[in-house]
């Protein structure tokens, strides 16, 4: 009977356990279906054609694609490190940064070795966005809760009681990354804080 | 008070729309989440990260992030043409292509023209598989299910009773694209003949 090659099953039991992103929930409400919550794996979705769709806005330029194959890969953590909100305390993070450490080394460490460290680095440099690809695929991940909030009359900002300061704070970096994103998001934090979505301080 | 540009308006209300592919169901079960229907928008970013993972068996060379912009883009006719099960009968599918052209327009036409103009194109370079790079995209789309259904006792393919000859045909041109994953795929037809989770005619 026809061998498939290690290297072969490898990548193949990689893209099996990625089923599970689809079970990691997120606070996000869906409204469209039901306002059920957000799943990690449609998330990622979202964000990459995000990406695709305002790149232009980038105030030093991105390499596109290498963007969006970070956000593809970005949340994969969560399949063992679970989705940590937005706006959690301090304690609430605590140990959060190695968990995903240990879950990014498990998860891409089923791939075949070279594969498993490209994907790797690229995780890495999201996390550590320290280049212009890895800041503007963070800013993509922090913006696209601010246009579904708007559109489910506050969403998780009205139910958590979140305030206009933690939300300058979390998009604070996206005045130097897109400033036209950067005015989008003060215009929706005025309009939330006059319609009570926000908490004023 | 700041005014946003009308191109950026457009981007935001073609991103706000997008968030209804999360409410389309394909028959594919995801089995780590209760064994609840798959929607459009997971399954669009599993694809893109098993091109990624997957596309060193092209036998012809592809652009890999153009095959990625195509698989992120490709389902999102489905908000207004719905989803089509892959075995779906002729008649089943009567009108769905036309309906699926209009959807495209629709939905690429919420974009600013050129940037619409440009994502249609790949969407319809997509459709009509004639570059190497829309041929590995669609064998991607086709092949996931096989992947998952395997992890599922058969899943779609045991619940609605369909036969070797059915799998073989979908996936025919997996033969000439990537020969290594046309293999593993005889291999995986054979074993759910064995299994009883496809029809062995």
């Amino acid at each position: 009977m026809f061998e498939l090659s290690p290297k072969l099953k490898q990548q193949l039991s990689f893209l099996k356990e990625l089923e599970k992103l689809k079970a990691i929930q997120r606070k996000t409400i869906v409204k469209p279906d039901n306002n059920r919550q957000e799943n990690s794996a449609e998330h990622s979705w979202h964000i990459a054609v995000q990406a695709m769709t305002l790149h232009e806005y980038a105030e030093e330029p991105v390499e596109i694609s290498r963007v969006i194959n970070m956000l593809l890969l970005h949340d994969i953590v969560e399949i063992d490190a679970g989705d940590t909100f937005a706006f959690a305390s301090h304690s609430e993070l605590s140990g959060q940064e190695t968990k995903e450490l240990e879950a990014a080394q498990r998860l891409f460490g089923l791939l075949p070795a070279s594969q498993g460290e490209v994907f790797m680095a690229l995780w890495l440099e999201f996390e550590q966005a320290q280049t212009p690809d890895a800041r503007f695929a963070r800013a993509m991940d922090c913006l696209l809760p601010v246009i579904q909030n708007m559109d489910c009359e506050g969403g998780t900002w009205a139910k958590y009681q979140i305030s206009r300061s933690q939300v300058l704070k979390r998009n604070k970096h996206l005045e130097k990354i897109a400033p036209k994103l950067w005015a989008y998001l003060l215009q929706q934090i005025d309009i939330s804080v006059q319609h009570g979505w926000l908490q004023g301080i």
